[in-house]
């Protein structure tokens, strides 16, 4: 059977990227506090290709991926799912994302009532003749404007923000999942819990009040705890959907 | 040219509802407050299939919405739409869809700075021997938790709401978009501006505090107010993208 | 501490539904095939409210669905947090939807390469004196048009159609996910896997062009499928991402 | 009044991005064919924040948007409105990005019907000493696969692309979003149509038939096209919505 992607291209040129976004698999991942933790996750897959072959050959990239579904998740097994396509394809280089909802069991700060609540996470690797790898985690927290609190009479707007940590380490390094959620959830005016009762929503409403944060803040205050962490780079992202705005307030700040 | 459409199915089962979505047109409409509005419209149109015929020809519900792109947009119109698509169908029932954003001029309440704020709209007109148009108007406002206030020594959490009500139409029946805006404005804790200076925030910010509201309080102010319009049916969805969880609260009732 | 929900509200009108929406949890669930399978699901759950109270107590609809973790998600299950939540808060009727991913374990057609593919399930669940429970497939497939096909010397156009089945049962009616992704693959032009080597490429897309169809098909086909089934009620929905344009085809048919 | 905006941070550090994300408004825009088109954008302004500052005055911002609204839309009018908030802003840098969908009156290849089709369009300038614009073009079109026509007996599989092309310029250089689009339709293996009669779906098919591409052949062509333009860099991606899968096929190559 003819093997059309190795004919050689139209236009010889090289190619950065190309593979595979948006693959649904199941994984399971080793939680800080011991045991494992059951998730489901969008995985992309890219090559390079060289400026001689028409095409990847894509089917490859899913199997490297597949391949690996029974083990757990963790750096050296994406590693291993990486060299196992860079070998398959003939690639210098592959990189591999995988996004999937992180749970966190937690009790309410009063009524100690249990709940569940999810960051969102993103490991992204990239294996050429070293290893880059980036976890992201995206955690929801309570953001309560300065501003208005202190202009205002009384009360205070606040909102849901979104705060998106990278943490981009070398091949010795480890972060947890827990400690980003950990830094963003002390930079913000308050944590987000999926169960509150009244005398924990009363405990969650003066603590945001207490504690406001523009944006601003947020990024300053992730970059500051960011900064004492063995990590080669980091990047901080926060969104709040605004409640007296329908759009969004953000800043951003990158080391590196 | 063979016309595989007017074929016999396999299978000779009447089609409700087959057509086309999220065809992509600007549009423009006449704004309450005189004059005209520029927007971008998804349409999605729908005729009904009899049982003896394998397909309807889908380039005759493109090329009807697109023929009437010059007109401004209104009922009377849809309803043109509409037959000129039933016909060229032979079709008993057709069903068009405009989900559009719809702007509104306002000015901040103390610095009187001007400012443009959307809403979401949707018009959905279903035509076979009668006519019934629906208009969902989505409008964004701030709700602020009673219960988190009166239990808090101080502050509240507050946050956007979406606010749907749609008004269903007979022939005869009429409403504006600003009317439907002005009863979800005036049911939530504070309109929304997407300029505020700081003197607006404070009056924001103090009239939430003075206006606390569930969702359930809005969608039964909603009922209240869209109770004494004269429209058939409606409908109230509300929901609230909390600032103290990740999962929304909800709220709806609808008259028939 | 004052009890704000319980008071009486300004308006005094019954509240449909009110509740909360997009709470994610860990499920686990059985296959047809034998054992059990992991996935993430958001959740909404909404009771009834009647005229005389301000709010319903939110927190005890999420703790209704933690307290359930732990437990095998099914329609008992579900029924048991439903009659839960109903006794919580003093409510009429319960609604419980969980949405989340499905997989399926399959081998290429020629190759015989294993290969993992999802559908999106919902289960829909109403407890009020009688239980109403409805369950939702929607199940990614190729369809390639029997006109484009018929009319051109040579080729095809084709493309992904989402293919969305809906199963309403009774109190002793039962449907497996895979009866409903069956029909759904059996009445498309050929079925998806997430590898294929060269051979099975061939292999699909030769049944593709063999078997042409159009949404019209699609929905008859499944009609005429589950019309065979034991179960009281059902709804058929497919959209085609048409390859030749930016707009959707689709057809929908219900029984009841 | 208070300007706790003004006020020392409590972790002094510059910050590089601050602003606000999807602020909707009303937009006309001037078209290569002459005349003009309005259209609906989403926009996000950014300025830097110098380490003194714990917070910018974001409405500022919005004010800076809003005041050109009555202004075609172009390069110059951006420059402005970047000119005009960081004055207000005291920043270094701008950033403004408007993203909106743009519409092209094209007819069909026999039939010759005119038929409207969008594609989606962002412009991305930054401003400091100097001034930098990014235009991004989202083409819509169908690709045909080399491999499944080569190795089967009769059809192909095909699908929507969605092909992103960004030229970068600089303070002298001008595309035309008509460019871009040319040069997308010109590398898929057919461009798309809103409205196609069966003649002209019959030369559709059978052009896409005639011109099979894989991904990595789309995104050679576009950079082949754009090496002869005028413009600093450039970037290609190109996603495939696979027929025949759930996930997608993708390739990028930027240059510089």
């Amino acid at each position: 059977m003819k093997d059309v992607q190795k004919e050689l291209p139209k236009h010889q040129i090289p190619i950065h990227r190309v593979g595979i976004k948006n693959l649904k698999v199941p994984i399971y991942i080793s939680k800080m506090t011991g045991g494992e933790q059951h998730s489901v996750a969008d995985v992309d897959v890219y090559v390079d290709l060289d400026k001689n072959s028409k095409g990847t050959h894509m089917s490859r990239l899913a199997i490297g991926v597949q391949k690996f579904i029974g083990h757990q998740l963790n750096k050296n097994v994406i590693v291993e799912i990486a060299d196992y396509i860079k070998n398959k394809c003939d690639a210098k280089t592959c990189q591999i994302i995988y996004r999937f909802p992180y749970f966190i069991r937690q009790i309410a700060p009063v009524s100690k009532e249990p709940n569940i609540i999810h960051s969102d996470v993103e490991f992204n690797l990239t294996k050429n003749d070293s290893v880059n790898f980036d976890i992201t985690v995206t955690t929801t927290a309570t953001s309560l404007c300065p501003c208005s609190k202190d202009i205002s009479e009384y009360g205070a707007h606040n909102q849901r923000s979104k705060i998106k940590l990278t943490a981009r380490l070398d091949e010795k390094q480890f972060v947890w999942i827990e400690d980003l959620i950990h830094i963003s959830n002390t930079s913000a005016s308050c944590k987000i819990h999926s169960v509150l009762k009244r005398i924990d929503e009363k405990a969650v409403t003066e603590e945001a009040y207490d504690n406001p944060v523009f944006v601003e803040d947020i990024v300053r205050s992730c970059y500051q705890q960011l900064s004492k962490l063995d990590i080669k780079d980091f990047n901080v992202e926060v969104e709040n959907q605004e409640s007296i705005h329908t759009h969004e307030a953000y800043a951003s700040i990158k080391k590196n």
